[in-house]
């Protein structure tokens, strides 16, 4: 089979399913909005067009069945998501769903010693209900009751979302694999950021999916009126933040492989003439390494007191979320190594700087992902794209990874 | 008459007008809202027990007037302003107005060699149409065409607001007064800021009111995933905005009397994980030097060129507003300095940072402002207040102003 053929299939059906969104002109389609319908339609079809079975879980996961050479198989599971921030490009999370099929495509009929499965993980982002990863962690058996209680902007839960969309949230615990029956897990996504093209690599094998901490953090003083309150008399708030966010961008350039972000800012009162008298913002920092993530938050919330304090301001900050760096399987890496080298590519490790559903998944099975390449290192952008050349790369490397893995747990079996 | 009674008026009908409002449960009242036409029946009513007669003119403006000894005596003027920002204090603006009319009643029906009229101003704030003292502009043969053409939140244009309220926008031009029938403009305010009561005093004798530079700044950088993209390969908007805030601050705290606030500002596209690409700053910058004003204004602005450059951000700015300083009439001034004196009250000489009907009525004769102290500094708030025995020292300093007025007309009328 040409991979090139298919890659350029590939590329097709993202652009095709990007067309299915919730706001006209523009590629938005959240958690169980109308628009998905349509997508699952769609992958319904090439699922069955593969010999593939179709079930839709509880939470929404669509998910295509490729039995394997005896029943009973292991499983093996290749995937991402199908919802998409706003105003979204059309391959973060689809090119890998899209992908997974064409690696199915690319067995022409052929069975494995294991049953492979693509799933269409319902959310990731996060956008609609302000919590992600809602589609895995129901997968992995880590769907809380409490998100049930979760409301999106209209005020709908999301109990009564899914009742909407036609599932029945009673069934939500069987939406979760027994781990015992997966073999792995292994996702395609776009690297979302400027390595792999600043390296001049298609493909990256990702080692850790970086921890993660989100705070918010709150600076008050006194507002006043911009022109008849002497410099030396006032407490603003937006200074006091100004200044902090100078030190946060300084410590993280100073520390390696930190990344710290401010990227909500909001000045109140917020009129031209009016001295903030209060500041909120958002702080968000990532690092592969738990301890050097934490010590640098503590640090950051140190800068914010001692500039808070200098000022006379009041300081409140919390932590919205915290979540461990993930590393990714040792034995699915070295298998994807193997592929890539068997295929010629050049090997580059990185860190995934961003969240993904591997990162819920490896809780129950070995997890993987490889990076393609994203020009412009554009993502959550209409814009966000992906080169045929790497989508043909990384077919090649995932048909040689199948056919390893086939290998490794049948050794005569090809 | 007993000033500390009438100053308990005084405050309590202050109070009274501050329960008229657009909004429920806070003090909003804007250019030609509904509630300015109870302000004005319980105005009109209050100056038709001092025998004045009353008018509204074409912009909306209130105005009563008391007789001079003579027919055509020349006018001496006595306001302030009666609409308000949102969520407002009932003494800015209308304290003046009702001071106004207490020192007519302080008069006790005594006529001076000059004509009194006291106008309440009916737009001062700018909240309505963005464009401050349409009230004062009028007065003053200033109110441009074009205003008519300005629109609010809904859509309204000021011709409609005009006609709605049944205002004749074609009778505009007879708003403005004749400056040769003019003697002069006192208006007594709140301070809207702390420095006299941090120097103990409760008024001050505004020299001038300082020029004013009101800009609009942009930095453009590149939005990212917060994740996936190094500090190293980041064009972060918001960073550069932060250095750049911490330079004005430390500028404007360098050269005396100036202030230079950042009170706006808005990152985009404005999520927790998404370096900013975008960010959007107002700039305000005030001193009673226009000099000095320019010449910090240049200054900030090649600040934020620099930052820009080092940080491969692009930089936009436009000046949205300038308005030169305005000095205050030495004349009224060394006649308020002697009533201060004669009353046994410190003389305290300010500088206005903010703008007031009396800049715009010094085109066309000598005005001045008397400023009375603003506890805690506190306008444009609820909790703003005004201390009673103030009040009844600016009617003391008022009715002997007026005493030594009329002398100055007429040495021999009093």
């Amino acid at each position: 089979m040409d991979l090139e053929v298919l890659a350029q299939e590939v590329l097709e059906r993202c652009q095709r399913l990007g067309r299915y969104s919730e706001e006209p002109g523009r590629l938005t389609r959240t958690f169980l909005s109308p628009p998905m319908r349509q997508v699952h339609a769609e992958l319904a079809g090439w699922m069955e067009e593969l010999g593939m079975t179709v079930r839709l879980d509880a939470v929404g996961n669509l998910i295509g069945h490729y039995p394997g050479q005896a029943p009973g198989a292991p499983l093996f599971l290749l995937g991402s998501h199908v919802d998409t921030v706003r105003d979204a490009g059309c391959y973060d999370g689809v090119l890998g769903v899209v992908l997974g099929l064409a690696l199915v495509k690319a067995l022409e009929g052929k069975r494995l010693p294991v049953a492979l499965e693509v799933i269409a993980f319902s959310e990731e982002e996060g956008v609609r209900y302000g919590v992600p990863f809602l589609g895995s962690k129901a997968v992995a058996g880590r769907f809380e009751a409490e998100y049930l209680d979760l409301q999106d902007a209209q005020g709908q839960r999301v109990l009564e979302a899914l009742r909407e969309f036609g599932l029945e949230p009673a069934r939500l615990p069987q939406a979760a694999y027994d781990p015992a029956h997966v073999r792995g897990y292994l996702e395609f996504h776009i690297e979302q950021g400027p390595v792999l093209e600043a390296l001049g690599a298609p493909l990256g094998l990702v080692e850790a999916i970086v921890g993660q901490s989100r705070l918010e953090v709150v600076f008050r003083g006194q507002a006043g009126h911009a022109g008849t309150t002497p410099m030396a008399l006032r407490r603003d708030a937006l200074a006091g933040a100004a200044e902090w966010m100078t030190l946060v961008e300084r410590e993280a350039r100073a520390e390696p492989g930190l990344v710290a972000t401010v990227g909500m800012i909001t000045a109140r009162p917020g009129a031209a003439n009016v001295i903030p008298g209060e500041v909120q913002l958002s702080l968000d920092v990532r690092h592969a390494d738990d301890e050097v993530r934490s010590r640098s938050v503590a640090h950051l919330v140190a800068r914010a007191q001692q500039v808070a304090q200098r000022r006379g301001l009041e300081l409140a900050f919390q932590t919205l979320y915290e979540q461990a760096a993930v590393p990714c399987d040792a034995g699915l890496n070295s298998l994807l190594e193997r592929a890539l080298q068997a295929e010629g590519l050049p090997l580059h490790r990185l860190v995934s700087g961003a969240g993904h559903d591997a990162m819920i998944m490896a809780s129950i099975c070995p997890a993987t992902l490889l990076f393609i390449r994203s020009p412009g290192g554009l993502s959550h952008h209409p814009q966000e794209s992906v080169w045929l050349q790497d989508v043909a790369a990384a077919l090649r490397v995932g048909r040689t990874f199948l056919r390893m893995l086939a290998q490794e747990e049948h050794p005569c079996s090809t």
